[in-house]
């Protein structure tokens, strides 16, 4: 069971649950994001890596709010790559990790299966606290608490957060290595109508980094 | 924030907030349960309790499917209430109260709430693993490490579950004695075209067996 969002980070975690052999069901979550054209990325990945079946689940988060990504605000753009570690960005989407975790844990429990991949880092720091090592710990733990195969199969849920403490420009090689084709992929927070990426939001900043420390050209077009 | 399903202990654990001086927000969801009417219950017990706000979110669980109140698998009727303690029922939602968690996590999020209610009780065991004292611990616990509040603000998330260790008929005088009106409520997990409770499901029969300790009628009406 991966979580798939269709950025670079995602698709090279399904990468990676490939190659140890697991049959894969991917997860993307529609959820109001101004980026949704990202949908499109995660279908052409799970294609690609022979999904054995990609939901997308319709959960409208605009009606919380409190995001850059859901509500009205601004997406910020030029920011200095160096500032982003600071503060936490106004595109942190509330609670977002633990709600796609836990349609995940409700997922892989109906299909049987105890393992959940989800590709944050934590070193190309997003500044986003549901990406850090403690909280995917403290995902795991109440996860084991949570379900039915839990307490009447003692079925243990393992969270697996292969990328977390892989740099950009690492995930980017492992992936090349691994058969991700990264023209497949969407990171832009506010594409342009036709879905190109705007090139100067965090996203896209930390994606053109990552590309450029890995000396690889980054295969998307930029508006 | 309240997790106001409708029924008797989420309508309760509501009173529980406002006697504790709150300014309360309820939050319901419409996940395809085959008893949505009680979303109508909902409603009326947040307006009777004159919630600040009401947000009801689609969130659609018959996509993942695996439980009676969301597939098509039959809900159990008449069954020895001495049994229910045995086995989880088919009843079960797979992870519905870590996905429901989440989402009051987010909400409480936006609008500055650190105070999360959720009328889960483990006396009157209905099964469910995610209703333990255990799991409710675990997911605060995760919710402390999840949000920008905690991170930025050290904002201390705390999760009610004023029922836990109460049983139905206790709920049930407590809750009369906080001005909680059960009629409004429903409980019912297969009930008629018209909204009326069925009195055979697992909840039908251990609101009335609640009702019958407490000698209290029951004021709700059954097909």
């Amino acid at each position: 069971m991966v979580l798939l969002s269709g950025g670079i980070d995602s698709a090279t975690t399904l990468a990676f649950a490939k190659k140890m052999d697991m049959e894969t069901y991917a997860l993307s979550f529609r959820y109001g994001q101004r980026h949704a054209v990202e949908l499109e990325a995660a279908k052409r990945i799970a294609q690609h890596f022979n999904c054995f079946e990609h939901l997308i689940a319709d959960i409208d988060l605009r009606i919380i709010g409190g995001s850059a990504l859901t509500a009205e605000i601004d997406v910020p753009k030029k920011r200095d790559l160096h500032d982003l570690s600071k503060k936490i960005p106004v595109t942190y989407v509330p609670a977002r990790n633990a709600i796609f975790l836990s349609y995940a844990l409700a997922w892989a429990e109906v299909i049987g299966s105890t393992d959940i991949f989800i590709g944050v880092n934590a070193v190309d720091f997003s500044g986003y606290p549901d990406c850090r090592p403690e909280f995917i710990k403290a995902f795991e733990n109440m996860a084991n608490l949570a379900t039915k195969a839990s307490v009447e199969e003692d079925k243990r849920v393992k969270i697996h957060a292969p990328l977390i403490a892989m740099s950009k420009a690492q995930i980017i090689q492992k992936g090349i290595s691994l058969g991700v084709d990264y023209s497949f992929t969407h990171s832009c927070y506010d594409p342009s109508a036709e879905g190109l990426a705007c090139g100067e939001c965090d996203s896209c900043l930390l994606r053109l980094a990552g590309f450029r420390t890995a000396g690889i050209k980054d295969p998307i077009q930029y508006k």
